[in-house]
Parts: C-alpha cells; structure tokens; sequence
C-alpha cells in the first residue's frame, strides 16, 4: 500500500493550496531582486550562489515555519531543520542560479513536501517565463492551473528524433568519469536541448520534451519532479546514486514513459 | 572604405526605427498566434511550419513593400522579392518552429536589412520572453532600447569555464559529417548549452554567454548577428559555408572575442 493514502485528501489539498501560496509568494521576491540587483558570490566548488537565492530561501523558511511548525525543511542555503519529521518541505529557491545572475529565464523555483520520503506535492516555478507546473498525489499536474496529461509516445515509432533535454556534459564528468554516457545520449537524440535548470523538468512534465536526463542533482534539484511527472502521466525515475563530500547526488530520467524506457537502454549498455 | 557610410545616417536611422516597429507589430501577431492556436505541418526534410510562420512573414513582406517599395526581401517561408535591389531585408518570422509549436519560450522573430551584402541592421525579437535585442550600424546595440556594451574576456583567463551555447549535434551530421566538432566543443567547454534556436545569438549579443556556435543555419538565421555583435564591441565570423539543394548554410561563431577565438582554434584543429 501507498503510505501516502494514509494522508486525508483534505489535508492534501491544503498543504497544494499552501505550497502554490508559497510559490507564488517566491515569484514576486524573485522578481523584485532581479529588479532592484543582487549580490553574486561563488561557493568552493565555484557555482554561483547570490543574495537573492539566500533572502528566498529565508523567506521560504520562514513562512513554512508559520504555517507548519512540526514540519521539516531540507534546502539548498541551510542546514535542515526538524531533520527527523515525516513531513519534509524540499527546496531549491533559485535553480540555474548562474543563468539567473545573467537573466537567462530558464531559471526557476522549487519546491516539494516528501512525506516520509515520499513526494506528496511539487511546485517548479519559473518567474521569468510566468509558467507554474505543480501537481499534488492524486490530485493530478497542472501548467498555470490547467490539467495536464501526457500522451505516450508510440515505442515502435522511437527513431531519435524525439526532443530530449539532458545536463550539460560538465555535469557528467564533475563527480564521476560519465562523459561517454552523455555522448551515447547526444548521438542517440541529435535533436536534444541542454538549458541547465529545472526548466527541463517543467517541460517534460507538461509534455513540451519527450524526455530528460538530469545527471549529478542534489535532492533538492530533483525533490518535485518524481509527483510532476507521475501524476502527468509520465515516468520518473533515479539512474544512479552516489555520494559525495556534499551529500548524495543522483542522476534521473523523466517524460513520457516510451521515451524514458529508451534512455534507460542507453544508460544500462 | 566600408560602403555603409555611403548610406545618410537619417536614412539609417529611419530604417531602424521601421524595423523596430515592424518588429513590435510581429510579436502582437505571433502572441495572438499562440492565443488562439496554429495549424502545424511539417516540411519535406521534416523541420516544422506553422500557418502562423506563413502569417507572420506575409504580414511583414506586406508592411515592407508599402514603406519601402523598391527594397528586396528574403525569407524562409516564400520566394524572394525584388533579388536584384541593394537594400535587402532578410527575415525569418519564427526561427525556433519546433520550440514554438510546444511554446517552449525561446522561439524568435528574426528581422534584417542588408546593403549590397552587408548588414545595416538587425534585430532579435524573443515575443515569449519580452526581449528584443536591436542594432543598427554606427547606432550601437540594445537589449530592450538600453545600450549594451560587451566587456571582453582576459584571454589568460579562459579554462573551459566559460558560457559557451552551440547548436544540437544534429545540426552538424544534417548535411556533413561534423559530429566531431561538436564533440571536441562539448569537450573543451563543458559549461554549455543548447536553445537551438536565435536565444543563443540574442545571450551572446547582451554578454549573457561568452560565445555562440551555430551551425548548418540559412541566411534568414543569422541575418540578423553579425551587426548585433559587432556594434556591441563582439566579434562574429562565419567558420564554414557550403552549398546544398536547399540553399548556401553557414557555421558561424560570435560573442566576446577571446571566446570566440578560443572556439575558432577548435575549429580549425
């Protein structure tokens, strides 16, 4: 059984209708401090972090403290709180923050609640691009409020021609020596986009993609993206997990499940 | 001497300013485009086009002859006007069909005029993303009417770390057998990423990335880059040309000068 059936379809509904509350709530700061500017500082292992990305987590924080005192939050910026709590709110307040820093718009705003460890509501938002893909168990996804469902591509019709987003190859062969593998992906699926956010998530979970791989994420990156797909319609699934000095990084695959299933032959040869 | 300073500085800027306009009119047609909704076919060698590419060319074809009557115009959907004329207009309504099609927001509006072969001035009109990138020669380049000037990178400096965008590898196996250059670009700059479309050109125009790499593109595709960049302080130069049925296609490079001489030794390795 489903451990999250144990969880009233009211209560639900409301932490969805809070979580969207949340987002919405991130956009307008977001798109204030790229307004008004922000301090840009590189972390030890060189990737971007700025003011902006610290004062949305803050505020994210704060207003889930608020509003859900018992709960926990795993995030990009601070340290976990509430570590031991069966509700964990998982975010990441600005992914693609070197984009952001160079107003790219593919950047975007996560935001999860896993209930003991399992994802029970997703909000990827994209403040730039005015695109919200969100989706709650057994309440279905949703872009900009309207039902999505996704058609399965036709598995005897696959011939590399389908729209595929995948990491850059720098994500490959940062932790591990996975170069050859994005080089089987990209010769397997010319027709590939690479944007290095969770914009990749959005569009395969809205069907705009066929499929994406995203390779060396935290659990943050990925945290909405298992219930966004799955309730679509679609498939998610983790192609590797490994560990490092950071915390556990994985590699994932999500879209249209033919598609996935195709990728996931790639990746086992 | 370079012949543009032939042409009256009013001249040119009256030019300017109709292109803008021209283009402002474009987007409110490709907006209520997607409101409203396109029909989709795909062409022979299975590249996309919508009835709103057919509707936004034939708009501005029409808004040309009424204010420059004798001038050319070259586009993607239709045969070229008045080839003879020393004043060509180079268009391509919506570059990006396929991303378009799923309203994946990088598409663009690509608009041109080139005098005796050289380009007087350009813009890139990103509808989905409020974002125009405008020059003009002698007039400078613009993000959105504001000035842009691009600040060179430290030659000494370049480790592989850089923004680099580049086309999909299938670009560089559609018509020759370049998937080599493509590796060896992925390879020396991990950093990358893929619109496969005219976003590329408009981030390299602005600084938003170092560099663009574009390949097997037509005329209409890069008409408008070459002033974007140079009247920006960028460097833009075409690695490769070559014929085919459907027309003369061009590999071409552009962005912040180290970087692009950087990309251009690959090329030439």
């Amino acid at each position: 059984m489903d451990i999250r059936s144990e969880i009233p379809a009211r209560d639900i509904e409301r932490f969805f209708s809070k979580a969207l509350e949340f987002s919405a709530s991130a956009r307008s700061l977001i798109l204030s401090q790229l307004a008004v500017g922000f301090e840009v500082k590189r972390k030890a292992d060189k990737s971007f972090v700025t003011s902006a990305d610290l004062r949305v987590e803050e505020y994210l924080r704060e207003l889930i403290r608020r509003q859900f005192t018992g709960h926990g939050v795993i995030g990009e910026e601070f340290p976990p709180s509430n570590p031991g709590a069966a509700f964990q709110w998982v975010m990441d307040p600005i992914d693609g923050t070197e984009d952001f820093v160079h107003h790219v718009s593919t950047f975007g705003s996560i935001l999860a609640l896993h209930y003991r460890g399992l994802p029970l509501l997703g909000v990827i938002d994209h403040p730039a691009l005015d695109l919200r893909v969100s989706a709650a168990f057994g309440l279905g996804t949703r872009k900009n409020g309207e039902r999505v469902i996704l058609t399965d591509l036709d598995p005897t019709a696959i011939d590399g021609s389908e729209r595929v987003t995948l990491s850059a190859r720098a994500n490959f062969i940062k932790h591990r020596d996975d170069g050859a593998l994005f080089d089987a992906v990209v010769r397997a699926h010319p027709n590939h986009r690479i944007y290095r956010s969770c914009y990749a998530h959005s569009l395969a979970a809205i069907g705009a993609v066929d499929a994406a791989i995203d390779y060396g994420e935290a659990i943050w990156d990925i945290a909405a993206s298992q219930i966004l797909l799955e309730e679509a319609g679609g498939k998610f699934t983790i192609v590797r997990e490994w560990d490092t000095a950071a915390g556990r990084l994985y590699g994932v695959m999500m879209g249209k499940p033919a598609a996935v299933d195709r990728l996931a032959r790639i990746f086992n040869q």
